[in-house]
């Protein structure tokens, strides 16, 4: 009898056998202005039939890979705290499983926990975050586990000048002035993104992704989309240069696929997930 | 020089002079399927110039009340507790100023607020519940701050057989089987609706009315649409019938309208808002 | 070659061999709420082909009949005036040579054209006036061209007790006292139809349809929805009983096809059209 | 590690252990008017999780049934021959396996293959179908496998007398005349539907359902909505009055869930599926 | 107890301290495609909450602005006279008391009104005018109160060499005709804007922004879209060189929100609106 | 009496004194993912009214060229093979009548037929082929007639070395590597397009033109966006280059209006239609 188990197109394989394990964590409770977030990783796995496994920019294929797709953990909406120890649970299963932890949000928040979970086992890790906001606030509204204070959290983890952020555009002032003594943010766009992990050798990195780094052009499909943002192909050109980078852990953040009824939005954070998997797939 | 402050039609008195005060409460983070019921106080607002002022079924005219729509309450998304408590302070306040508060959500758990603050002035407080959904889980995936759980917290304020639930048809088995003990369920209609409030005298009265109630043909917009529910006539005609109470507040919540493109969900929220506010507005 | 004019299906004759003419009045130019109606004509001609010529209502077949789809008048939006006096002209041209002209709205004001046309012909011509709206204000912001006015208007052409109402539900508290000295108002529903149009004989009617006399649950794409209205088996029912009437023009007006993206609007316009074609087609 | 397969909400026995197995048929090709029942199944599968398992219509809960969920067939998109043999192959070996077989569609087309499967075990076969549709044409623009042809390829199956058809309300002139002859067909509604199946006793039945037998008001999500259908109560009596009849297989069709943006018609689509799967749970 | 105006992000001064007034010109009667543009100036409004008040590209707030937002005129539509009669008494009011007058539309028509007040206090005033069409029509179906004839009336005022056109890609070929002898008139980009403004000096200069000056894929939600327009950053560059510039009146029109359902257009319009905000906001 | 048939803009001759015909095929029953470039040609014809007939890019307008529209093929959905033979026979005909056909699909399968049409009057035809797809799979799920494989069956017409691909960016391993073999692909943009076309003089070309070549920020509407394509004005620019080169037919496919609610797509495939036309107007 079929059975017809819907993973990633391409991640057809066990858990035992895999290296790579995606997983899904599917909350945006936080998320101050449009929900929706919580559809994306369910979305990006049904989806994911209309690319195919093969990239003609690197000449490579999901097929020959071993990743296995966990599906969607089941999250307490409404309660931060309890969500992100589930998430933490998992991914920490994973990484003492010597596996590379994908995870797919979910809101940016969701991003605490797997990091939380990495930097026990790596406590110098460096974080490279893209993202269209600084998301550097102490609180938003009082609340201090939110979507727009995780890199302000992460940092809480990390310390300074482990947290590269490019992209931004976003954010209030005091995260500006806040950036500019702690992380390394480079404004705007990716033009500084090549010389600054030409830097790294083998420092272990985590890579946390907020889809709205790009432009609402291409990427409407989000919470909060703000104009002025990269192109897909300048996203996709950096995903491939993190290959000679030492990633331990990665996720892909904030598509709300219920905001873009064309599916493009969709389309693009699968073709990116595939990029990034066939950039990182060879690396535990 | 003009001032357009957007107020719900009709209600154009100030704080003062008014003996109605309706308020927003913005909140969904503890939605489980699909969100957007933070949306519908200010749609309710905005899109209220579609109807007009004057009921032909009762033959009245909201510009004869004196109503204040204060807007909507800047609540902490995310953290259920907080935003509870924001809630229940200005329900308190109103209260205090001897108005009668009409609460728009938001998702239901938002009920649970001005329901605490009448529950201190009148302890002996009946609750007319008009839902889809029995509402009365111990807690959902461990949280007890739920909008799954709302009337079973109401219960633990108000105590046995003071809730009156009506329409309801849908729940897990226990909560019917709680019901039976605790509350008086009258399940799928409005059926015994007349004979029940006929019993009424001047007992004082809350009213939570989760748009749910309707069926999804004439309601769409609510993060969890129940087919088999009752018609707008019906909805109306109960309302009007309201009018001989002593409802001491109310409340109408589960508007989501990103969900329904068409406008028409929130067009009948709008309608059934005058509708309510012309029944009870002669009463304090 | 092929030449595939786009027609509402089973129109096919030539305008010579017709008896019945079908026309667009593409313009709501002075809705106020939510605008699309000028997109209604259109859609009905082109969704047609979503429904049978063959009526099992009725047992016919538009096939048997001789009807002219005319296409859509260009008309010069933004200028009531001279859009009605375009519509007016095509109205005269069919009744000059004794057609029966049927018109596709566009908001409801356009109706005040083929009822000037056919008054000329009839100055003691009823008004059947199906509608969610009264549509008997004076005037509108100051303006008297409104979609708002339209049964004001055409009061003033065929005066006292010659116009019939049925379907209203809303409107100022002056419209409807108004109507009390000046119109037969039926509100709400279409209880009293059957008795009120069996005391016709052979006077000549103009059936004048605002399809916002539906309930909302069936007919959303309008721009101003108005819950509480009658199911589409009582309209067609209506429709169906004024085959022994004297109708000597009719129209339907205000679907809006754009807000309704489920496209059942349109279906039901459609539907609506073969209907009342079927029911009055063999009547010059 | 968390496996978080998919299934239609409470199926989670395995196949072995089942007595009923759902399927999806995801093809839609032969649809004229407006594609989208491909993604029926899969959607009902994905949205089951807005409603519960337990029905207080008949106070029973999916989860004391044993309900394998198979998933989806990959089809041959665009090749009717290629496609119903893979589903026909699939209905077979349920039945070998003396499982009761519920496939979801897809377009109704589809539903040729279990019946072919199934008129093998038992050629005298009853066929209940419920449709807005006569689905009697003998081609459609010359094509014998199409979806407006499905139920004359039945008649060629079973024969005169063994199709009983429900809530017709359109088609051709001439798929009228052909019921006459050849099936018992109910127009319009289901007014005689208990009187009929009081005469069943023991005989086989096949169960089909086109969804759109719903008035759109409940269900606009489907590829031809035709208004004037039955309510969404009506039709889950009637599901609950099969419960003494011998089903030996059923389908549920033509929910395109891509034209419906609100949710309501999977919505509706999945308490449906509950209700039957309730209904003829205990009965091979 | 709380009184939550709306206003635009940020401009939160009032009347008489402000130097900086938005007021909204909800008008669209004469868009003769796709209308929608009515309902920019309040979407605007609602959706800045999106946005932050810093902008990092400025390093400017607004919150150390004085800016009034009176909200939305309430305009008779269906009445281009009219309309435009209302708006420009406000636009004198505004300029009457030495502020500076901020108009967001609505269709491009109501740029008529403010631009027929500030030429009566700078006869020799300088239009900068940013589009992808031409708008230079005479008439359009016969109608000169035309959004496509909203330049052409402008000349009118102004006369020769006062019109600055940018970006301008569509329009018949007379209305390039007409712009070679009569306006600067600069095709389909803004490369020549940077050269053409370092010639002002302190000449009264009013802007119209037309936002399809962009290109489609950052701003779809607009009555007639034209590929091939501007980027975003091209945009918001321009703006930020008007900055050396004698400002005294700017709009900004044709945001149809209702054409884009993912909000993305209206986000670029508020940010847009931040923009110059910023850069104008030091003059009166 | 009006006879409003509605033409591509501009396309006003007859059959006779045409000199160029455009036809619509409204098929696409082998999309494997998201139907609806079933209704790409009527929704081109009826947006056209959206953009002008004159081009500043060109200088040139249609209303100067002899454009016969002569509608769309009715075609049997769900039968490729009758399908094609349909369309094959009308390319033929305006082929025989030594006009240029111009095809307006549906999905890419469409494209095969007058492809076989014209390679019988041109045996040695080049095939200039942009899309973001290879579309060379010998077949799709066991189907060689598919959207996925026409251009491996144009290649079975034409030859080795007659194809030229521009702009693929997706497809399996293995069609690349058909591609090195047997066409001159061109992967990811247009960079050696000028150089290609330069080596043309005057052999007779048929130019493909799936519109997924763009990217999917410009042109969501389509069954399988991919991001990273080229812009609207390389688009266009490409287009303007075959002004020198001698084509002898063309299509335009798969636009899908249905997947983009704004509009946008369409108005993209209508004006890359009119500088099409417009290009390639004066040739026979």
């Amino acid at each position: 009898m079929i059975n017809n188990k819907v993973n990633f197109i391409g991640a057809e394989a066990n858990y035992e056998e895999s290296n790579i394990v995606i997983y899904g964590a599917p909350f945006d409770s936080t998320t101050s202005y449009r929900p929706g977030a919580r559809f994306g990783s369910n979305a990006i796995r049904n989806e994911s039939y209309g690319i195919e496994t093969y990239s003609p920019y690197q000449d490579k294929d999901l097929l020959d890979l071993k990743i296995y797709d966990a599906g969607d953990i089941e999250l307490c909406i409404g309660n931060s705290k309890k969500a992100l120890a589930s998430i933490q649970s998992i991914a920490e299963e994973i990484i003492a499983a010597d596996k590379l932890p994908i995870m797919l949000g979910g809101e940016h928040l969701v991003s605490l926990a797997p990091i939380k979970a990495i930097v026990k086992k790596y406590p110098n890790i460096h974080i490279i975050h893209f993202d269209a906001h600084a998301d550097l606030r102490m609180d938003y509204l009082g609340e201090q586990l939110s979507h727009a204070c995780v890199i302000r959290r992460v940092h809480e983890l990390v310390g300074d000048d482990q947290i590269h952020q490019f992209g931004i555009r976003s954010g209030e002032q005091s995260e500006f002035e806040f950036a500019k003594e702690h992380t390394n943010m480079h404004k705007f766009n990716l033009a500084e993104f090549k010389e600054t992990i030409a830097k790294f050798t083998d420092e272990p990195i985590y890579f946390t992704l907020d889809l709205d780094i790009l432009d609402p052009s291409i990427f409407s499909g989000t919470g909060t989309p703000e104009a002025g943002g990269i192109s897909y192909l300048e996203l996709q050109e950096a995903i491939i240069l993190l290959k000679n980078l030492n990633i331990v852990g990665a996720d892909i953040v904030e598509l709300a696929p219920n905001l873009d009824p064309t599916g493009v939005s969709t389309a693009v954070a699968c073709k990116i997930l595939r990029e990034l998997l066939l950039t990182i797939g060879g690396i535990k």
